[in-house]
């Protein structure tokens, strides 16, 4: 068992989701290599990471809170230590502060990695859905924020 | 510190956690010794991997959608190496699609594990409650599923 | 890469946070040296352990269910050993039984840590926001609590 792989890998998955929901477009296009393809769910298929990266910056402004955890990491790596595969179980969050709306949801997780010159990057992600659930915040008015990292730059779109 | 059984009991309970949310019973067993117990809060004893699995299979069909996250792994292992003993700390979410309530909770597990022939198996699992609360979704009307892995399968008694 | 320092921090901070949502005050303060401080979002900062500690113990009392998980590990460990720098992603919630509130949140730690004698201990934690919300429980007026570990013990200044 190549612990150290395996940890290099946790920590590849890692600064993925810090840089989406830091929204750091730059620094999460460099987790892939170039023709990673990326599959979430059943609506949204991306094929090279230019692809995912730019789907993430143009919808996921400063009016999307998203919050990503990934647990659960069942990663194996091949006997040449050139490649992995790795499983993980998503819980998701994200807050729709313009529209009011929250979605919440979990998924598993099956990734493929590889190992390049630069260390591990991800060559293949993709989640299938156990369940997304949408409600409007309207539904529980009392409902306010009380600390959102984005609230001080205005949403993409927003005259005021 | 055996950096490597502590994977290996990590990774068994991966397997465990994603094997009840995906409702794959039969390999949902093999993570237990045949003697094994469970108990899970106040009201849930099981004695033999068998009752642990008959419950899971019997109560856990396609109109409860579940989500177990363990987060936290505190693992010993015995100085032969022979046993080990685990603290984990739950955080599940069970949505009860006919009867239209979800349940959220908190736990901290206390698990105890037996190396075999075949590998780390669960001896015990249990955990005691930080809180659990039920709630209707009647409360959200808005709340609605836009991903459900269950929903092509008939909830068990549905004729329609 | 010290994969037994790295396993060592992990446990550190678990046992932080096991000792925390357990109100387990004087086993938290073993974690921290002396003079460890903390600042927790905007609002919170503290210097020395005894400081940090005492705002637990004061505004954490059995009406106050917390539960905090931290995830996604990104620990550098120094070249000669002594210290180390960690990254997490925090997702907490704390439900408020006296006032009927619930608080959801996410934030990113930054962590630093010391190896002394007795073992790794926390020099300064601190985390900011990714969002914090607050709502009222009587907005989900379904919303109980199945089962709550403090509730044998009434809340501080309750005579009931």
């Amino acid at each position: 068992m190549d612990l150290v792989a395996i940890e290099e890998i946790k920590r590849l998955k890692y600064r993925y989701l810090r840089c989406l929901d830091l929204k750091r477009w730059d620094e999460l296009a460099a987790v892939f290599v170039a023709d990673a393809t990326a599959q979430y769910g059943d609506r949204l298929t991306f094929t090279g990471r230019d692809e995912v990266v730019d789907f993430m910056r143009g919808n996921l402004g400063t009016d999307m809170i998203t919050v990503h955890h990934c647990h659960h990491p069942e990663i194996d790596v091949s006997a040449d230590g050139a490649t992995a595969v790795g499983t993980w179980h998503l819980e998701d969050t994200v807050i729709m502060t313009t529209h009011r709306l929250m979605l919440t949801g979990a998924a598993f997780y099956e990734d493929r990695y590889v190992r390049t010159g630069d260390g591990w990057r991800i060559a293949h992600t993709g989640y299938e859905r156990t369940f997304e659930a949408m409600r409007s915040l309207d539904d529980t008015p009392s409902f306010r924020l009380t600390a959102n990292r984005w609230a001080a730059e205005p949403p993409p779109g927003d005259g005021g």
